[in-house]
């Protein structure tokens, strides 16, 4: 078993903020994150996937099948937009990477399981000195 | 002639947009920096002092007391900030890399003159792929 | 099951060296590494943490809650220390990178388990080529 | 137990390329990687080894024996070289980066066996956005 | 007067090798670098633009149009391509990364003055211990 | 006229410290770094020679001669040392940034120039968020 892994990137909006929470709870929770005008980051999305190579094209998967496949699925949708208003598949969630990371694998998991692939696990960096990983 | 450099962060939103403009010829302009919701980055910032070492310290300058200034005069308005919308500094100007380098040397500057030292450049990268340097 | 990260840093002196060896020996076993004058690294330490986002913030645990636990527990006792002279924890033990991470999860581990947390790794760097791993 | 992780590094040529297909097949199936003339890349080879700290030395492994082995079996034979060509155990197979990964850790898995030490994981970069890893 | 950067890559083969000299002496003056068979490198290339920031949009160019030209002009040219035999530019000429460096900023530097920008400095990078910068 | 870099390491103990100061006024001027027992550091060090590309070769400088001058006169007495009390050419000196980045260019200047290279410039990574230029 080989586990050949992509890095993708998007540059996003968000906020840590519920709704039905006052602006001082909101910060007293999630500090300088609960912004009510948005803060944002570089994002940084690396895409594991296992499998035993093909005997002709030496190949777990096609890196740019697979950089396709996590282009379409996730990053068109969050590249450049805001996590809290414009992703539909993060609609009424938190915007915290650990959610993110779980609503990105939702995305690419059932597709790349389509493709005859298996996700082994998401890697998401909100910045150099944070990250959230998810095995499914 | 000593050159010495400090790196700061700041996480933030923002926006290529004119209001005066419709969304249509925004997103000609600017593409998806112009998304309406806003998107965001985060930022590193290089703030490079220049002078003859300190005989007694070694010092051209105390890196804490220069970590110091650039937090309270620009991280603290920059932070987990929306760059069109919250940030004094920025009001009523264009929220690119460029300007937000000459804007955050206008900060620095006359706050170093006054402690005796010479700001020789800021160096703002926007993403991995991206930087702006002003030297005044 | 979500994996969550944190860096921290810290920058310290250290030898590999045994009192009840000849300066000679240490350095047949130790090589530069058991220097008498000491030698020193900046060190990076990756804390990871796994449990299940709660429902309502989306954390698995708070950052900023974490950040703190290991500074108090650990960077403030080892940022500009000497490893074999200076630190509690270390007394008496060898100051390698393996030792020190051990040492570091002893740290932690029960503080975590205290807030409810489970501490799943410690990722210490000693140099950009070479790292140690360890899962209790 | 603890992971212990040695990096090195080798520049190599290589082309993805089956010698029984036309030029436009390969082109079809690899893409820009089937030139011809080749192409090639800075390699990141991170090798971790598993164990108990050796109570006197504080070491899971001596990380200059470690750096030693894996030059003489592995880094001497790749870089400056062409991975099709001139690398005595890719003869005859892919020069992905899946094959290349098992074909190293097929190297030195057996010599450090025989030094009392196990290893645990192979993982190479072959650009800044794409790895591999492979665990026997 | 601002300088803005743009970051790109390629990944290419090459050897230092003279058609007149024999194996021996380019090994002697080349050293591993004039393997006959070649070897290879991820290429980092940074291409900075001095001007004034335009009052109405805040760019000194815009970075999309910057990096189109860099890859129509250079990456399409050099990316997985041999920078000996593939490359018109490079006909006849050391495939150093000086050279390159100032083959790059030939085929640039023109092509942005006519667009009005005026080209400030061409930096390479081979490996991430040394880089060559050109400034025409 | 070309500018080429090259990259070394070395990893050091110091103490920004006067001897002739109690502990407590090397506290209040020196911080934390005043610490009596040391601290250490990874030191990246980045050397530019300035020349013409020499026709036959393509190089300004041969790398390897230029990577064996830097170790002999700087790296060999710098690595895995302490700056205050091991290092001939800082005796007498304070062990900051500032003026080891000063020292090692007067090292590495006259021997250059032996060779027939111009030094260009000295800058020296102290960690990831400081360093220090100096051009002669």
């Amino acid at each position: 078993m080989v586990y050949i892994t992509r890095r993708e990137h998007f540059n996003a909006a968000h906020k840590l903020f519920k709704e039905d929470w006052s602006d001082q709870k909101n910060m007293e929770i999630f500090g300088k994150c609960s912004n009510p005008n948005w803060h944002g980051h570089n994002y940084d999305l690396f895409v594991t996937v296992k499998g035993e190579p093909n005997p002709t094209t030496g190949f777990v998967i096609d890196l740019k099948k697979l950089s396709k496949l996590i282009n379409v699925l996730v990053i068109d949708k969050l590249d450049h937009k805001n996590l809290n208003l414009d992703v539909d598949f993060m609609k009424g969630r938190m915007a915290s990477t650990e959610v993110l990371a779980i609503a990105i694998w939702e995305q690419i998991a059932p597709a790349l399981k389509l493709e005859g692939s298996e996700l082994h696990s998401v890697k998401l960096y909100e910045t150099e000195n944070n990250y959230v990983e998810y095995f499914g």
